[in-house]
């Protein structure tokens, strides 16, 4: 067996592993671009802002290792262009010598991975305006940073905003500019609204529904000449350098030109063997269309997970190993300074862009115990199915513990379950770690609530919109200190405590909607008034959710 | 309706506030012995240690609120003397007045708790050794710490060690004695052998295997007088106080003298919708007896996430809603000063003590990607169905993100999931948070690999038990530095990269053990051997297992 993997990443390098492990007299040629096989591109930013130190951590597997412990013809500076499928062989350049030459195959893995996007502006390929995707280019972002005072970074996903995290880091002054109305485009706009307030507060200029037209050199002399970035907007910002992160797109020319089908995005189609239209050619990894765990829909989500993953599985395959992939659900995270966004499965607005029924419900718990010093309060978002409660989507944001809860409910979803099955999880608790009631039987117990209809919701996205009825009476259960801080506007204050005393104060008659801070009390006030026949809806997520919401 | 909730700590609480959300009417008397209704008992180490400060952070839901926004009849300092099921009334006596009363009854939720156990040995009831168990006990011991210079702690469950922990914060000289082989009962010896070597870093003196005869006073002048315990062993041992924290057991005399049902180790018999032997009498917390989730068997679990759960299933039985108890699964965890120990579902022992057939792999993983930095290496044992692959249980110990994974399998387990589920989990990955490959997914691959017969694996218990062949080869491959510093004796070292070199120094004949670190060269190196005919197994989690194994 003759094995050729094009690319030497996460999922090729899975792929030639695996394939090792699973024969040991197979030739496997590894045939990476670049300069180094299985690099972590994941800790490119971290290494620019010098969090991680040395260049030589981010070698995963060293070249030396993947040939002395795999046995692995691993050929970096190679670059493959063009496969022949009548010949079974691949043309290939040796960068270093440029030479070229040819490479049978028996079956081939190709895992080309993303590359990064620049917009069709002036001045996107200026030598200062960078993309990072590999160590070359993170070892010349690291050099441009040192001795610079101000940036721009375009496009406020997840590079975009780690890059921002590390350069502010290195006390540049950095502004971000974002096409989208929000940072942080797969989620929610009103999840990732406090980030983006966290951004500002550690001094980040944030130009949201705004983009670069134009990058040009500020002074004739161009060498070592400023740059100036000429927003939408009309504004100018002046720049040291600018970082460009809109987007990848995958890298599928060697699929295209060898004539496999690909996906109106652009990702190669493979089976769930991970075969593309040539039974002989595999891919894996951000280059390749895989299907949604949730719906089965045909989509591209480049993460690191599933590449490995997938690299696996089309090894298995080669060598006869039954398994199937199951698809890529989006689970994801990001840091940003102190806080941290994840999420799994859709979106609120994929689920919209799909015309998936669903409904969500909001809470604002606190990550551990508290009555434990240190409890930090995170949002959760859930998405689930109307009529069975299958869970859908989540979103969790907040400075701890998001990352523990997210994982739960990607399993969750990878099993299918449900919202009553969030009610009945038993996870960890002692003060420092959990709840005796953890955010996710909170979660469960709020959906299954307005499932069950013990819990009529209205959502704070449709209260600003304006689509509820003006004449409804809001009714705001907190305390007059808490409502006197800010409330919402029209809203009538009586404490929850009260409520049961003031009855008589309550419309009889006519749609009424009840907010706390969080949910909470509302539910306990949406709970009274229901069973005094009262027409109530308690607001998801109270206040916090609907200041974030304005806040989009 | 008159609802009569015996018991307010967490079942008690959460039927009572259930009950009221369901029913706006009803009668709702909460009875509750000490003098604060819901306040947070797993929180009481901490306040001894002046960890949480002030009391009040106790009082999870005070009274007055419980009465503010529940209507609860809270009734403190009032005990349950008896349960008249004829007459439907319970007996009651206020412990402040004195008075005796009955009170009627349509529906009762006993939530009693469990009590500490004093063992029956001489002195174990001076008043200078204290139990944990409510607010008053930890004023007590909050007094006594506060000019105390040595203790002893007599138990290393939870509580014997979150004391300990505590304890040494104040800078109290604190010696652990525990009847067992091992600290922390619950667990296996060989996963919270480093948590015991932890502590003796942190300057705790840990007489395990050793146990307390009698405990007197040391000087004839009781009042002031420090303590003598008198260990089996024959050492004494001094102390200012000691902490008893040797289990619990089922407050069952109520149901008990009610003519309940109650099971061999005195839990009180409920059904899946937490009746007890009277239908009219329900029952929630650490008294009952409950099933246990992996195999349906009857066993008592006490632990704050399951009462709470079981109340709120009470009251929704007692007002019309369906809803079954699934079973408790066991998950738990213990902070011990820097480092976690972990575990969902059967620990080894258990499954021994069950008789059930399992599989047992361990890994030692970082807790986040190695190349960024404060990486934590963490352990997993997972155990599984060899049949089926199913997760029986799992523990996981560490000093960073234990606690996530494990209720990664909390759910895994609670879902019926495998280990070939394992494999194919999407989990959030960034450096600072995870693996592109996470421990999950390695703790799937391997036992998966042991199930499809890619990697036979032997165990370090059985080494070390000598129940293995004593002519069995034993290879080390990890390198000549790792070897040197330590390894089994009797091994002999060609090192994974020169393995394929040196074939020949293997035998052909005869069973081949092969070991490295971890357990994920020593994978490598049994793919090779596999495949050059040999006769080989991995010993499982590598030489950090076998050290660990051999400090049992």
């Amino acid at each position: 067996m003759k094995l050729v993997i094009i690319g030497a990443v996460a999922g090729g390098a899975s792929a030639a592993a695996r394939a090792r492990r699973l024969d040991e007299e197979a030739e496997i040629i590894l045939f990476e671009r670049g300069e180094a096989p299985s690099f972590a591109n994941c800790g490119l930013p971290y290494y620019v802002g010098g969090v991680i130190e040395d260049r030589n951590d981010l070698l995963v597997s060293p070249k030396q290792r993947l040939i002395d412990r795999y046995r692995l013809d691993v050929r970096t500076r190679a670059e493959v262009l063009r496969i022949d499928r009548d010949q079974k062989c691949v043309h290939v350049r040796d960068l270093t010598t440029n030479e070229e030459y040819q490479q049978a195959y028996d079956k081939i893995v190709l895992s080309p991975g993303a590359a990064p996007l620049r917009p069709p502006i002036p001045g996107a390929d200026l030598p200062t305006v960078y993309t990072l995707r590999d160590l070359s280019d993170a070892d010349r972002l690291r050099e441009a940073a040192s001795d610079a005072k101000q940036a721009v970074v375009i496009g406020a996903g997840f590079v975009g905003l780690e890059m921002t995290e590390n350069l502010v880091h290195l006390g540049i002054k950095t502004t971000v500019v974002e096409m989208a109305d929000q940072i942080l485009p797969p989620w929610d706009a009103e999840m990732v609204a406090p980030i983006a307030n966290h951004l500002r507060e550690k001094g980040v200029h944030l130009k949201l529904s705004d983009a670069a037209n134009a990058i040009e050199y500020k002074s004739a002399e161009k060498s070592g000449s400023q740059l100036a970035v000429k927003l939408k907007s009309g504004e100018t910002l002046t720049a040291d350098f600018v970082v460009m992160s809109v987007g990848v797109r995958p890298e599928n020319q060697l699929a295209v030109d060898a004539g496999l089908e690909v996906g109106p995005r652009g990702g190669i189609r493979v089976n769930e063997s991970m075969q593309t239209s040539d039974p002989d050619i595999y891919a894996a990894g951000d280059a390749v269309e895989v299907r949604h765990v949730v719906d089965g829909s045909p989509c591209q989500i480049p993460l690191g997970g599933p590449a490995n993953r997938q690299g696996r599985l089309a090894a298995d395959h080669i060598f006869g190993r039954p398994g199937l992939y199951r698809g890529t659900q989006g689970t994801a995270v990001v840091g940003v300074f102190d806080m941290t966004a994840t999420m799994t499965g859709f979106s609120e607005k994929a689920l919209l862009a799909a015309e998936l029924a669903y409904e969500k419900i909001y809470i604002h718990p606190a990550h551990h115990a508290g009555y434990y010093p240190g409890a930090q309060q995170l949002s959760l978002k859930l998405l689930f199915s109307l009529d069975t409660g299958k869970i859908l989507g989540a979103e969790a944001v907040g400075r701890s513990g998001v990352d523990k809860r997210i994982d739960v409910l990607a399993v969750a979803i990878q099993a299918g379950m449900t919202v009553y099955d969030l009610e009945e999880m038993e996870l960890a608790y002692a003060p420092q770690y959990g709840s005796a009631k953890d955010p996710i039987n909170m979660a469960g117990f709020v959906a299954a609530g307005v499932l069950r209809g013990d819990q009529p919701i209205v959502h704070s996205s449709d209260l600003l919109a304006g689509s509820i009825d003006p004449s409804t009476y809001l009714l705001d259960v907190r305390s007059p200190g808490e409502f006197a801080a800010g409330h919402i506007k029209g809203a009538t204050n009586i404490p929850l405590e009260e409520l049961r005393s003031r009855l008589e104060e309550v419309p009889a008659d006519g749609a009424i909607i009840v907010y706390c801070q969080v949910g909470q009390r509302g539910y306990s006030a949406t709970r009274i008034l229901l069973q005094k026949d009262r027409e109530v809806s308690n607001l998801s997520g109270g206040y916090l959710t609907y200041l974030a919401q304005q806040n989009t």
